[in-house]
């Protein structure tokens, strides 16, 4: 049985994008067709900015260094054995890196998974980052 | 570095729903005041049904056995050491069970992470099936 001492403990903006950045993956959300929409990416928190690598044209982000409309970013680490983990959400400006040189460089650190035409750079502006943990006692993870 | 042989294969409905299943975490996606918003949950997959307990009243669902609004539900397995994994997504509608006996029944297997109020059961129906897997060489992981 599970320990009833876990509890939710919500993250600073601080400490949640600490988290985001110690992980690779996340799910990018957004409105595609009147729709919601989730993809899965990965990702690296350069000077503050989430950048993320598309895989297609999916994700609404502009160009020409105009922010695009919102996209929400969220990743979470957990633990099903004990029941503990953290989930991180940010929202801001999307938009899309247009700069060769710039975009080259990303490029060389964020490595898609598999094959295939995964050439566009986003970064998310994150206006807003909200995130908790679930953790025995209180205690961080 | 990683192998150039990783590939993306689809993964059929029955497939994909079989890796849903084989898990018990994954992110509840819908609108909330008009923009998007993601939510960390556990389920269980009942009967060909998504079965998820909500924290708080967030996740917009109808009850007296009325299909509410469309519910992305979706979740995902990844191993960042090799860049293998799978995600699956599922859209359908979201009914909130209000049968009490049923609900009680769902709240003893559904057991929530953390304390506090969580004690709405939705259930949703899998209209729209899709993932996909990212394996060496297109074996199944």
């Amino acid at each position: 049985m599970r320990s009833s001492k876990r509890q939710i403990k919500p993250l600073t903006p601080h400490e949640a994008l600490d988290k985001l950045g110690s992980v690779s993956v996340g799910r990018a959300v957004y409105t595609c067709r009147g729709l919601p929409a989730i993809r899965f990416v990965n990702h690296i928190l350069d000077d503050g900015q989430v950048v993320i690598r598309d895989h297609t044209a999916h994700i609404p982000a502009l160009g020409n260094s105009e922010p695009g409309p919102g996209l929400m970013y969220q990743t979470d680490k957990t633990d099903p054995a004990t029941g503990t983990g953290w989930s991180v959400t940010v929202t801001g400006p999307a938009t899309l890196v247009e700069d060769p040189a710039t975009a080259a460089w990303y490029r060389g650190v964020l490595r898609p998974w598999a094959a295939g035409d995964c050439d566009r750079i986003i970064t998310i502006s994150p206006h807003l980052v909200t995130g908790y943990e679930i953790a025995v006692g209180g205690e961080a993870t």
